[in-house]
């Protein structure tokens, strides 16, 4: 079995083993050492080799999608839009938003110093990038230790778009929820996770336009769904995705996903996330088994601890994969830290 | 007296004159010309020009700050730090962090289409970006209809910036609960309003560095007070600035201007934003009465109506602002909109 996310795990375990109390007895025992390291830290997060090859530990993802995944592109300038860019024109068309929050992050600062905070929120992020990009996902916007990310474009179906993001969302989740859970509380860190929320715009309800002014400024949409995207986040559970009623459109033979959720505002629910009463407009919001989807999906199979099982083509392994396959560790006090 | 942000409130009482209904009937009388109003309408805020005259209205902030205003720039890197792009290195520095969110703005999309929407959304956040640049703030993101702003950098004192956050925040928040209140009134929309969180992280608390992968990346702080900054925005009370205890130190003689307040989470009120018990830090947050602060700035004055009144200099003016001085106009119903 192949643990698709081992790459960042291990290095998350390393980062989590740098506690300020490591930093203390090195400042103790090797202070000039130390204090270079304080003032400016590597931050290996961001050596290019590295990132290329976690990105690459993900292809097996791509037996899933079956497109092949592209890797670099530039926040805020969607390809299909770019055009849009420091003019006054704008565009409708339709788009896949995705909201991710990571929560519980700012409780880190407990336990670690900053470039360890760094470390580790750097890694959740590039991790979710990497399978954004996986999807042919666009991420359009680092918030912080979230991001957000449109699916969809010119040329691409609404059905796949919509797929795609479900499928990121997915994955993103089952990496926070499965393997890291025990690397954090093994360490008695504050439990991280993901709230994820994903709405679909369709093309007469969602603008292009550039936003701000000159270099400050953005490719972005103006769009009731995109907005709700980044509310219905907000009311996911823990490790949990939220979706509009539009998302349920493509997927009219598997409602069984989708279980419909009160809106929770202010102390009270409401039976819709958004109303407009005079033109009798009422959206809902739903939570997405995601697990299930995951499980059920025709490429994706169920290992014997309900762990999952994804296809090999032995034609796209390289020596990072190789090194994963014969890692068979399930929890974390079998990681073999990056570094070491 | 001249009114500040005249510019930009006529053009939303302009947008706000675009709802729906009016959009339908043009419609009914003139099916081709909406059709293609409809699908690639020009976003008028966007326009060079008039952005750099409505910037230069607000001139007489200058006069407060002593400093000339700055003009474009890049979102994501600032140019104190932007060395560290596409490196591994990091640095670390002070700096003062302010989130701004606009709230209720996706009420708009019951009464106007998105292209109205985002006409309103996007000139509220010029005004926003225009004045922090009059107060030497570093837009760092731009969130939706909301803003991530640093101020201070390197070669700049850690109380200049503290005290050009306040100023901005408090202008900020002055233009959106004075300058559109009853332009969202009379239009019988849920008002908007704004929310700011403003704090200061040391530079032993500040780490600089590059964050995502590529050129989907931006220059950013891991800081607990960069974190917190961000919790505090959610904080304020409608148009209210929260900041942190940090910010206090650098106003010793004036703390009748903060307002030591609890903090609001899941239905419960703690003492303390953040504590580590361990290290005996706790940390406390504030309300910012920015009215009282505006009032009583030594180069601010009251007028006779309990609003305030900017120096003058006449060799600043241009044709933009003797315009506004013609326009002594304090309500909605007197604004003689831009386009018009």
């Amino acid at each position: 079995m192949q643990k698709l996310y081992k790459n960042y795990a291990d290095e998350i375990a390393y980062y989590l083993n740098q506690d300020k109390s490591t930093k203390f007895q090195k400042s103790f025992s090797a202070k000039s050492l130390n204090e270079s390291f304080i003032h400016s830290p590597k931050m290996p997060w961001l050596d290019k080799t590295k990132n290329e090859a976690n990105f690459r530990s993900l292809n097996a993802l791509d037996n899933i999608t079956g497109i092949p995944s592209k890797y670099e592109e530039k926040l805020g300038s969607h390809p299909s839009f770019n055009h849009l860019k420091n003019t006054t024109d704008s565009e409708y068309h339709y788009i896949v938003s995705m909201f991710i929050d990571v929560k519980n992050s700012t409780g880190l600062f407990k336990k670690f110093s900053p470039d360890v905070v760094a470390g580790i929120c750097r890694l959740i992020q590039n991790a979710a990038i990497h399978t954004c990009w996986h999807f042919d996902g666009y991420v359009h916007r680092l918030q912080g230790d979230g991001l957000m990310v449109y699916f969809g474009g010119r040329g691409i179906s609404k059905q796949l778009a919509v797929e795609n993001a479900l499928l990121a969302g997915s994955f993103i989740n089952y990496f926070v929820k499965n393997d890291l859970k025990d690397l954090f509380e093994e360490k008695g860190v504050n439990r991280i996770y993901t709230r994820i929320g994903i709405d679909f715009g369709d093309d007469d309800k969602t603008l292009w336009h550039d936003t701000g002014i000159g270099d400050c400024s953005e490719i972005t949409t103006t769009s009731l769904h995109t907005s709700l995207s980044c509310k219905m986040q907000a009311q996911a559970e823990s490790n949990g995705i939220v979706v509009g009623d539009n998302i349920l459109l493509f997927r009219p033979n598997h409602q069984d996903y989708f279980r419909y959720k009160k809106y929770k505002i202010n102390g009270e629910e409401r039976d819709n996330i958004y109303e407009i009463p005079d033109e009798g407009f009422r959206y809902k919001q739903h939570d997405f088994n995601w697990e299930r989807y995951l499980k059920n999906h025709p490429k994706i199979q169920e290992d014997i601890n309900g762990g999952i099982l994804l296809p090999q083509n032995y034609n796209q392994s390289n020596i990072y994969i190789q090194d994963n396959i014969s890692q068979l560790e399930r929890n974390a006090t079998g990681y073999r830290p990056y570094f070491k």
